[in-house]
């Protein structure tokens, strides 16, 4: 068993042994600290934090100077193991077998992490520290968890700094199936919120002597589930509502209750703004609504615009590096549920390209060795090919 | 303070000063059993037993032979007071104020128990054991709680000693505001029942690998809310259905659930029987169910009929009596919720006429003297002329 690695395996390898569960480093941002300003990278760890939820450790580091400025975006965090047992190679083993290395993080993401670092090193290497612009890493340990000291806070950190970004790469595990199925070039919205009937408690033998909420709700809810808000486009869904839950949570049989609730979650595409999206969720409940009838709709704080990166010099030179390594065009998507890039379109284009997703958050975490260098080298003729042009032009 | 009252009065205070809070029997049939052995009655004292529920004592007295057998019914056991502090009497204190006894059971129904207790054994010594028919008291000490240790048994165990009722009044109080105001001949059904859809649990980002049964449980439910089952006759409201409750009780605003389930109760009257009624009800949601819905009803097995009690002899002499001492015509009703009138009905025609509701379960029960009096006077000229009638016959 003496078989040497790739240099991205290696470090995939030496991350997945770190047990980085959130808010734990687990040994993960000690080590990449180590391998970045080991190889001439300024290393800030910076730690976050706030009300209610764990202080986060984070890390950011950077090469070079002046622009272009690519960033690279990525957690170390990872999502507990759930009984160890049940893996066949402990989730912090790091093992390899049959050419799958095995582990918790292994494509949501220190694979990810792994590569780029290696492609970047690489990179640096043949190029030089004079490679004409900047590269950066932007690594948080909170992506798994509240996400509230991670992403947010180091990009206003990075801000304070003086760093200013012309293109990020977040290496999440886009590829549903194959390692260049899908490069991710935004995301839906997402919206949250709680529509509430009261009426008034009473007997079920005196109806007139109460006001069931419940037919009122359902009213409400039916109509909004029948909304169809829009048909999509040619880069997005259509947007979607579903009403996750409806509560009244009476247990008595001959009681009818005072308060009836549903919740809904909406994931809307960019024919919406978050404003004018609830103007039209508002404005359905008050026409479907009776003039007595006693209701409220309340939104959640935690909603996300969607958004659509339209960056040539980003989407063209990844997708032309995809096809390079892997001999197919990528599909360019907006599908699926949200990540840090919602908060680092506010700072500059971001795309999502990583390893294939199938086995995230799953007993058995794994990648293929194939994948993890099949994705170095796409990262790395991107960066190649990044900075050949930002030179050329 | 050493004024004397009538013999209903002391008997509804010492009731009162008796805490049979269900399912203790707190003294109060030990009172009853003095009482009426002492007047000439038979009494047996049954106590029953079932799986998962206290065990529960009745009383069960009876005097003279033969026919017409007229059976009064009632319950000794009450609910709890709640606070005893929120009170301005104490609940088993019998304190009286002002002409206004106070005390849980005043009216609900300690106070109707011990008018009919004085009226029969005034009417005893009046006219002696030779009445020419049979007197009985059926106490129940179980009918604030399960009602399962009470009045059902209690009347087979009654069948089981060869006696058969001829006619029963329960004195529940069935009058909304003033004394005389109404007899109830008869009582709406109940049908309880659960309709519940499943579907598949997923993520809200990816609805087309999941399945919300909330819409489909909703459809079902507002065309069952939609029903207009009858438009009531002449002795019965409309029958009334209520969702009384709605749960799905998911705490994620991401994810799709996978089940889903709603609750109602129907009042219903004698255009339906259990059997019409559930048939009704099953077809309804068959029709409304598109196929691919994965939806079922259970009906709840504590379900009553309806029934309407016809009998001239009973409701005449009663509504007569009380137009003798109130000076008008009680309405004859149906409405409001179950009682245990629904067990006796099978045994022999039933009524309900006793005290004033209003204050009944609630803090500061109580009742007014001049209607302790009023009732038991009624209950007097009816034994009179119930008696009188049969023999005239
Ligand atoms: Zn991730
Ligand atoms: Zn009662």
């Amino acid at each position: 068993m003496s078989e040497t690695y790739s240099s991205a395996i290696q470090i995939a390898r030496d991350l997945i042994r770190c047990p980085s569960v959130t808010p734990s480093e687990g040994g993960a941002l000690g080590f990449l600290e180590e391998l970045l300003s080991g190889a001439g990278f300024t290393v800030d760890r910076v730690t976050f934090s706030d009300d209610d939820t764990p202080d986060v450790e984070n890390l950011f580091a950077s090469i070079g100077s002046g622009s272009p400025h690519f960033v690279f975006a990525g957690h170390t965090d990872v999502v507990p193991p759930g009984n160890e047992t049940d893996w066949s190679h402990g989730p912090f083993s790091g093992d390899i077998a049959e050419g799958i290395l095995f582990g918790r993080g292994a494509v949501d993401m220190k694979g990810g992490i792994a590569c780029f670092a290696a492609a970047a090193l690489d990179f640096l290497k043949s190029r030089g520290d004079e490679f004409g612009g900047t590269i950066s890493l932007l690594i948080t340990g909170d992506e798994e968890g509240p996400a509230v000291n991670g992403t947010v806070k180091l990009l206003e950190w990075a801000e304070g700094q003086g760093h200013k970004f012309d293109a990020c790469i977040v290496g999440e595990p886009t590829n549903p199936a194959a390692l260049g199925d899908q490069i991710k070039v935004g995301r839906r919205g997402s919206l949250s919120g709680t529509v509430t009937v009261t009426g008034m408690q009473g007997h079920v033998a005196y109806p007139e002597h109460a006001n069931n909420p419940v037919p009122g709700l359902m009213a409400l809810m039916s109509e909004l589930d029948a909304v169809r808000f829009d048909e999509g486009n040619d880069r997005f869904q259509p947007s979607n509502l579903e009403i996750v839950t409806i509560d009244v949570g009476n247990p008595a049989f001959n009681i009818i209750p005072a308060r009836a609730e549903a919740r809904f979650n909406i994931r809307y595409n960019d024919e919406w703004t978050l404003e004018t999206l609830k103007a039209k969720i508002t404005s359905t409940l008050e026409d479907a609504a009776p003039k007595t009838l006693n209701w409220e709709v309340e939104y959640r704080r935690d909603a996300s615009e969607s958004f659509l990166t339209r960056d040539d010099a980003l989407i063209k030179t990844l997708s032309a590096a995809v096809e390079a390594k892997m001999g197919r065009v990528p599909e360019l998507t907006t599908g699926g549920g949200t990540s840090d890039a919602r908060f680092i379109k506010n700072y500059c284009p971001v795309v999502e390209f990583g390893l294939v997703g199938k086995t995230m958050h799953k007993v058995d975490e794994c990648v293929a060795l194939s994948d993890v260098d099949g994705l170095a080298a796409i990262y790395r003729v991107f960066l190649d090919d990044y900075f050949k042009a930002a030179k050329g032009a």
